[in-house]
Parts: C-alpha cells; structure tokens; sequence
C-alpha cells in the first residue's frame, strides 16, 4: 500500500495486523496498542478498497467496534450477526481473511457481505438490510431452548432500524429472550441519509446528551439512596424528563423493553469494551448505542461518506478502464424521468433508499415535491404508491430488483388487485457483479410473472427504456420495466433473419440480444429481440413450431424461457441463469462460469441445433 | 331476521335502516335516532351472517365509529382507508349495499373487504392486515400536490400497527403530508387470542401517566418477588411495541410526528364525533385513539370474541352441512407435527397471528416453549426462523399461502441462500372460498419456484402430508409443503394406468389428483399424481414425448404445469387458475366459473385430446 494515496499512517516499524489469526490474538494484543491495530486496519482497507473496490466508509466507521467485540466476546461461540454486512471489512481481517483481502468483492475470493459458508466467524447473510435483528433473536432462542451461555450480538445501522423487518424484530425482542445485545452503529446516515420519525427517534444529537447528562446525574444521585426508591424514583423522574425532552432514544428503547447504555464514543476502544461487557454482564435484553464517522479515519472518505459508500478501484495499479463518456440505463432512466415530469405533473417518484443508484439525484433536485425517498422501507414504497395512484398520481417507483422481492405482496394485493398504474422501475435486474448472491436480481421473472393485470417489460436499448417509460405512464393498469447494471446500449437492438428459412430463432429478452447477436450471427441463426415478458409480444405464436432458443439475464427457471415454454410445443433451449446461486465476480466471469458468455453460448446453441431432427438447421 | 336468534332487541316499529341509501342519510338523522340505527345495523348483521358466515365480531366493534364517521365527513370525497377491511359490514350497509347484504361473500356478491371496483365509497383493497396507513399516506401526498382539502383517514387495528408495513408508513406519516387522520381501533386482540390479562391492562385504557405510576410500583414490587417472577410477567406481553403505542401512546405517536387524541370510548357516537371533528380541523397529522368491544352487541360475540370473530353460518335457515368428522388439512399438519414434537425437542413452531387457522392450537397449548406467536410479522417469522435453524433448531412455519407473499425475501435471502432447514408450511394453498382474491393463494409455486436450494412439496393426502413433513424435518435444506383449505382426503391418492398404451397422461399436483380422477376414468387416461414441484419425481421424464396435462390449485402461470413445459417438448395442456383474479365464491363455483369442474375439465382434456395427432389417444 501507499500512504499517500490514503492519507493513514500506521507505525510499519512494529506490524500488528499480520500476526492476527483469529480475535483471539486481538485479546492477547495490550490495550496500548489497539489503536495502532486500528490504523493497520484502515490501511489496508484503504489500500485494498484502492484496488478492488467495495464498500469503504461503512467499514471504516466500525473498526474500533470489530475490535472491542473481539477483545470482549468469544467468536465464534458467541453469536455476531451483522445487519447489511458491508461493514465487515476488519471483521474479515481479524477473522483469518486478511491475507486473501486482496480478492475481496473478486471471482472465487472473499466476499463483500457476511456468508456463513466462508467462515465460522459469518453467522448469517447480511446483504439485504433489516434482518440482522430477527436473526439474532432465532440465535438468541434457540440457545435459551438448549440451556446455553453464548453471548448474541446484532450489530445494526441506524438506518436499517426503520426497515419493517427491523421494527417487527424490535416488536419481539422483550417476549422473545432475556439476553440479546442490540448494537445500534449510528452515523447518522443510509447509503445517503436518514428519513422519517422513527430514524429521528433512534438517532442522536437531538436531546440524548442533556438526557443522558441528566441521568448520570440522577444515577450517581441514586447511589446515595435505597434501591427500590432509587428505581421508582428513577421510572417518575424517566417518565417527567420524556415529558420535557420527548425526542429521546432511550425513552423509546426502554419503552421497547431494552435496557439503554449510550451514547457511547464509537471510536474509543476502551469505552466501547467498558460498554459491552456492561452489556454482556446486566439483566435482560440491552441496546448498545454507539456513535460512529462514517468513513472514519480516511479524510476523503469522512469529508463525503455518500460518495465514498461503495466505490470502484481508483489505485493507480488497478488501471480501471477509462471512465466511459457511456449511459448507464439508471441515467437514462433519470433523465427521460425528468423529461417525462417536465411535461406531467401527476409523476411522483419514489426510492428506498437509492436515490443515486437509481439514477434520480437529477430528479430530486428538479422535482423535490414530486420525490419521495422513503428509506430502506420497499414494502410501504409500494403501498404508498397505490395511494398515489388510487388518487391520480402517476407513481413510478424504482427498487433494485433484489430488493424489490420485499414488495411482492405489496405489488400484488395493493397494485395488480385493483389494477393500479403504478410504474415500478427494477434496476439493477440480471446479474450485478461484485456484490454477488444478495444483490443479483435473477428472480424478479419468476416472482412477478403470474401476477394478474400486471406487464412487464425488458427493454433492449435506450429508445426502448424510453419508450417503455413512456408507455407504462399511460397505461390504465401496473407495468415492471427491467433493466441490468450498467451502461446501456444507443444503438437499435439487432434483428436477424437466419441463413436459411426455418432456421432456429434465438429470441432474446432485453439487453441479451447483445448476448446472442454473435452467436447467430455465426451459426446463421435468426434472432429477435423480445422487450415484453407479458403479454409476450404476437410474433412469437407466429413462429409455429419451429426451434427456439430463449436467452435472458434472469433465473432460467420460471422467467421468459418458461413463458415461452408454456406456449411453444417444438424444439426449444431455455438459457438464463443455473438454479443455483450465483456467485460474485465481473459479468464477464460470471457468464463464463455458467455458460452465458459466447464460448459457452455457442456451444450450448450449437449442441441444441446440431441435436434437432435432420441435424443441423444453421 | 329473528332477534331470538341475535340476542339483539331492536325498535322495528320505525325502522330507519332500510332508509339509509349513502351517508348523506346518515348525517340527516336526528342524533337521538342513532343509538336505533346502530342497534338496527347490529341486528341486520347477526341476521346476515347467521346465513353466510363472516367476520362478525370486527364489524360488530366498529358500528358507532362508521356512523361517526359518516356524521363527520363527506364520503366518497374524503377517503376513508379501512387496515383489515372485515370489520366493514356496517361500512358496506350504510354505502348503498344494504339490500344486497344477503349476498356478503357470495359469488358475485358484496365482497367480504372494501373493493374499490364494488362500490365508490370503498378506496383501497382491504384484505392483508398493515397496508391502510401507507395507502392514506399516498391518498394524502395526491391530495396535497393537487391543492385538495379533502379529508384522509385511515382505520387502524391495535394488532395491524405492528406489522412491518405500518411501521414503516408511520415511520414516514410526518415527512410525508400535514393532514392525515389515524383512527386506532384498540380492542385489545388480534384475530385469535387476548394478549394476556396483564398485558391487556397495560394495552388499553390507562393514560401515560397512570401506567408509569404503575409501572413503578410493578418495579418496586418486583424487588419483593423473584425477578424472574416479573421477568415471565413481563414476557406474557404478545407485542410489546402495541403496549407501547398504545399505554404510552401519546408520548411515542407525538415523538413519530402526530397529534393525540383519545382513548375515545369507540361506543359513543356523540364522543367519537366530537373527537373526528377535533381531529379534522387541528393542525399536522393526528392519531384518534379509540377503545372498543370486539363483538360488541351482540353477547356471544363479546363474550368470545375469537370464536366469533370469523364465523360460518348458523342459522337453520342456511341448512349448514352437519359438521364433518373429517380431518382438515390444518389440523392433520397440527397433529403430525405434535406427534413430531414428542420425539423432538429441537422442533420450534411459529406462526404470524394464526395459531388457529394454520391448526397449531394443540401444538401452543403442548409444546409452549417451542411455539412462537409473532404477531402479523410474515417477514419476520421467517428471518426469525432463520436464525433459529442456523441455531441448530428445527423450526417450522405455518404462513396462509397468500400472506407469505410477505416473506418471498426473506425466504431467498435469510433461509435459501444459506440453505437453511427451515420448513414453511403454506395453508390455504389454493382457492380458499368466501374471502376471495385477496386470500386465495395461487401464486406461491410461481414465486417460490426459481429459488435454489428450495424444495416444494404438494402432499395429495393425509399420510402424504405428514410423510413430506417428517421428510422435510430431516433435510439439510429448506423445504416448503403447500396444501388447502378444507378436509384432507385419507385415503391413497389415486393412480390410474389409462386405458391403451402411451395414452395421454394426466399429471395431477396435489389434491387435484382427485379433481382428475372421474376425467381420467371416463376418458381413459393415465392418472398419475405428482407430490413434488422441485424437484420434479424422476419418473416424469421417463414419459419421454407423451402428451401431457397438467393440473395443479395454483395459477396456470409459472407453476407446476410451467415447471413441467420447461423440460416436456411433447403435447402439453396445462390446467390451473387463469390469468385474472379469482373472485369469491364456493371451492364448486369458482371451479365451476374458471373451467375447472368436473365438467369443465373433461370438456378441455377431451378438446385437447381429441386434438393430437392421430385423434383421440385415450
């Protein structure tokens, strides 16, 4: 690594990080030189994120937390469930990955997220927010059935507490168990920022000073008198200074049935391990609630911890590819989003948190009072926008696909039932990359495609996302466009006649026609785009028997392939994705791996069609 | 109607009822005449049910607040969102429905929930319990970018505001509009059981300030009893957040941003009306707290309110059939999983507010360490799950199949992508009857089907049910058995060898095998059932190119009729619930409606097999 490319500057004279195995060795470290272990960390998360990219400032913000709870607990027989686990880069350090760091976020290497398949250490999957919770809380039961003593710990942001999963969890707490240790890292920030009353109530730096101020007074006070009077007095005085400062998140933890320790300096190593052993040692369920930077320790990464959320390899060595001057078809969404506002007022746009990833930063700075982003909450952006639509509005509402499997039910009993026209953008649908099994968008076919009055739309090019926008917005009834990550093509979609009249047609959805356009190209095969799942467009009950192939960046199971099956009775290859999960890495090596790239292509097409009656009909 | 048979003593000599055509008649009505009407509109509602059935005790609660809220506002110009739409009997009777009400939930009749196609009055669909804050919440950011000044009001259950999607919506009810009206209907229950005697003292009818003084003389007498005496008091409580709302609730609904009122006795006309206008005309958002009486007027309904609180039909006029000593589904799930649970200790059971209808009573009342009442928290129920198994624990959860929409997420992302043994067991798979399209459940094979690691299966009978669970109690992985509403047939599936060799064979899911059975037999069909949709039992593809029909209880798109087109290339029908929602009505009507029946069945198979090549192959 170069220091100066991170502005950390660790002591290289007496390395610590590399002698770490297992948190054990971090308990044995003494107490003077954790902070120096910290700034290793940082380092080499900085010098590591230069080069694969990946998901900086949250982990930046929770080293000092990963060290106190390694000197505190014992991992792995203590629980630690992380809620959106990409702040999980010194906890894989200091958990036997450190020297494969190099391949975070790679094909085959250590991944962006907790797994449980890739360590004792990772107890759950943490990529989709709000679960941690409810999963500490099956931990936390079951030890209590088997009689155990194990410590469960949920480490979550500020943010995912106002998930619906995370309020439910929050619900069940107190008639759950009596020992659970509830992390709350707050920085105060999302992936962008914070909404809502709840997140206002859980967070800080509204009155939880004074508050806190005023009980410890009150709490050194109660040494000098009985405890039982001490208790009573302490539930009126509580009750008397909510009165006065109602905004306090310790009211409502402890309303919740969570004792409350904090705010705690989450970046001070000896008083977060003062606090989780106090957490660990006291009775009943407890909220730790720490107060963290987000990008701590990396000046750029502090100064804008939004942009510097997930970023992309910028170390001079990893020689990224030039930034392209290309659209992504989350700017083109944007931009014929705002076109479209420009001209209708009725538009309402609505995210969950993503306002950038979607592409509507643009829109929320020109429309503000027709945007709405409602956190990390993609169950109520769906049930609000049937409100919306039910009053006239015309809501579109764009989700990552993955995430908008939260809203499935939403979609169908509050949109597709009364056949509402709600618009529901899903980006980042198909493979994603590094972000791996939690962030692909494969199922979104499968899962959306029986719904009544819904159409579902897959865009091929740029024009055809426009169009579809277009269209969606003057439809009566519910429409889903999807479209991948990354840029999207200008051109129009290719169309192929085949070398020989009957010939095999690849019929290709959205942008895999650019998949398929060399293949049938070199197999003189006929090839047609197909940009609508349902209905599925007339041409195709044209095409009789004759064979098919079905590509699509989506499960192969359930999705267009299937649709076509359902209808087709002659020869037909269903190529989408393997029923299995797929891994991270980049599309090209993902495709690779499961036979979408064109070798792998060809050869599948090319077994397909030499296997037909009278051989090959090429 | 007989008052003998209600209980209710009504003045029939001026009736005003039958006079009621919109709420504008209600609001014409001298207030002295009120108390009549309601006592009319409770004795019309015995009648009505006591000869369909329905959800009694709901709308026997809310009698006075719908004639409040008809005094108060201007209806269908303000909007009126009901959460849980059952308790809209007197709703549905006050807004031109009346002379129809002998049809509630009847084929072609007045829906069971609010439905926007049946009347104007009715804004939003009303049947999944925790949408009707976020949709007022859409109604009200319409009304406010279009400058309206109409009045938004959402009615709330206690039991519905602690579901994830309500949570979210008040996360969201002070950055999202300055005039929004929640009327909390607090009856102290959810669908089945009462929260605890304890927890109901706290849930209702104290203000802030008496249950703190309680609270501290509970923590005082805490000191005098052993802590883990007060600990089980307090873990008694079903939903902690719900007391808290509610005990605390002027403190916590003021902190999320709303004005309180209340508790307003919910039985009061002249309060409640007081307190709706004071509510419309204040400043900022407002929560109308209301206590009322489940069942309330008519004392079999008070006095057991979840006996009544959904109910079959009872008067001798509806000549119901006498009960069966049959088995339902529910309950054969109940008892083989009890019979698990003897020799099991790891098993832990959990169910989302359904502990009746999903057959678990026994189970509860036995096994109490191991069962798990979460509230109407699906997603959570699965994240909770999750944890448990990843724990070591054997967990089971029982979902509606319509409800577990909720839970797709968290399903692929907590339970398949690690690859969990969680069992969920989806009941009222399938047509479900009077509730309708918001309950049937018939898009869980298409939602399910493309997540790895996943298996399905559809038992046909009785000891396939109980074969399938004790299997899936025993896999590595996750596994979903879906089955219906209804009686569970004892007897073997039928399998029948068709009458010539390489006839069509017929490909039964589940319970339709014996829908098939008299096809199969007066066409001479091979009948063969099919208890598994992933994977598919080997000895399909050993039928090779013969023509098949499928038939399952699910929607003919993307189930198991599609799972079986991906890998069939020969003649293919496939038979299940069309692409459209499916109305009310009895399992024969709708059958009957979708081509489904007997003889619908045998009309499309003949067509089909009298359409392959070579003519009739049975």
């Amino acid at each position: 690594m170069r220091a100066s490319d991170n502005n950390v500057q660790a002591d290289f004279s007496t390395p610590l990080l590399d002698a770490i195995a297992t948190p054990v060795d971090v308990k044995a470290l003494p107490e003077e030189a954790l902070p120096q272990l910290a700034q290793e960390i940082r380092a080499r998360m900085v010098a590591v994120v230069s080069k694969t990219g990946g998901h900086l400032a949250p982990s930046l913000g929770v080293v000092e937390l990963t060290l106190a709870l390694c000197r505190v607990f014992d991992f792995p027989s203590d629980k630690l469930i992380w809620d959106v686990g990409h702040q999980t880069y010194a906890w894989k350090m200091l958990t036997g990955r450190n020297a494969r760091m190099e391949t975070l976020r790679r094909f085959g290497g250590v991944r962006g997220f907790p797994f449980p398949g890739e360590s004792p250490y990772d107890t759950a999957v943490g990529g989709h927010a709000g679960v941690a919770l409810a999963t500490a809380l099956g931990f936390a039961a079951a030890r209590d059935a088997r009689g155990g003593n194990e410590n469960v710990i949920a480490v979550v942001g500020d943010a995912s507490l106002t998930n619906g999963v995370s309020l439910e969890a929050l619900n069940a707490v107190c008639h759950t168990t009596e020992r659970l240790i509830l992390v709350v890292n707050d920085n105060g920030m999302s992936i962008s920022r914070n909404v809502g009353a709840f997140a206002r109530l859980f967070a800080r730096r509204l009155t939880g000073f004074r508050y806190n101020r005023i009980r410890a007074a009150a709490a050194a006070a109660g040494h000098r008198l009985r405890l039982n009077r001490l208790k009573a007095f302490y539930r009126g005085f509580k009750s008397i200074v909510k009165s006065i400062l109602l905004r306090n998140r310790s009211v409502i933890f402890e309303d919740l049935g969570l004792r409350y320790i904090g705010p705690i300096d989450g970046h001070n190593i000896p008083a977060l391990c003062d606090a989780l052993r106090a957490a660990a040692s006291g009775q009943g369920p407890v909220v730790l609630h720490i107060d963290t930077v987000k990008g701590k320790g990396y000046p750029p990464a502090e100064h804008n911890p939004s942009k510097w959320h997930g970023v992309g390899p910028w170390a001079a060595e990893a020689k990224p590819t030039a930034k392209s001057d290309a659209t992504t078809w989350s700017e083109a969404f944007g931009a014929v989003l705002c076109a479209q506002a420009e001209r209708d007022s009725s538009i309402e746009v609505i995210t969950a948190a993503m306002r950038d990833g979607t592409g509507l930063t643009d829109f929320f700075r020109r429309f503000p009072a027709q945007a709405h982003d409602v956190g990390i909450c993609e169950e109520y952006s769906i049930a609000f926008a049937a409100g919306l639509a039910a009053a006239g509005r015309r809501p579109v509402v764009a989700l990552y696909s993955t995430f908008a499997q939260r809203a499935v039910d939403n979609l169908m009993h509050d949109v597709c039932l009364p056949n509402l026209p709600v618009v529901l953008c899903l980006d980042r649908a198909g493979v994603v990359g590094a972000d791996g099994p939690t962030h692909h968008g494969l199922y979104d076919l499968a899962m959306l495609r029986a719904l009544p009055n819904l159409e579902i739309r897959v865009p091929a090019t740029r024009a055809a996302l426009e169009a579809a926008l277009v269209e969606a917005l003057t439809r009566r009834g519910p429409t889903v466009i999807r479209y991948p990550r990354g840029y999207v093509p200008e051109g129009p979609a290719p169309r192929l006649e085949g070398s020989t009249p009957g010939a095999p047609v690849i019929l290709a959805l959205g942008h895999t026609v650019f998949w398929a356009e060399p293949i049938a190209k070199s197999l003189g095969l006929a090839l047609l785009p197909v940009e609508s799942v349902k209905p599925l467009p007339d041409f195709i009950r044209g095409l009789g028997a004759r064979p098919l192939i079905t590509l699509e960046d989506a499960a192969a199971s359930g999705g267009f392939g299937s649709a076509i099956a359902e209808i087709h009775r002659g020869p037909l290859l269903i190529l989408g994705w393997p029923d299995r999960f797929v891994p991270q890495g980049t599309e090209a090596e993902l495709r690779a791996a499961c036979g979408l790239d064109t070798a792998g292509l060809r050869m599948r097409i090319a077994a397909f069609v030499g296997g037909l009656p009278g051989g090959s009909h090429g």
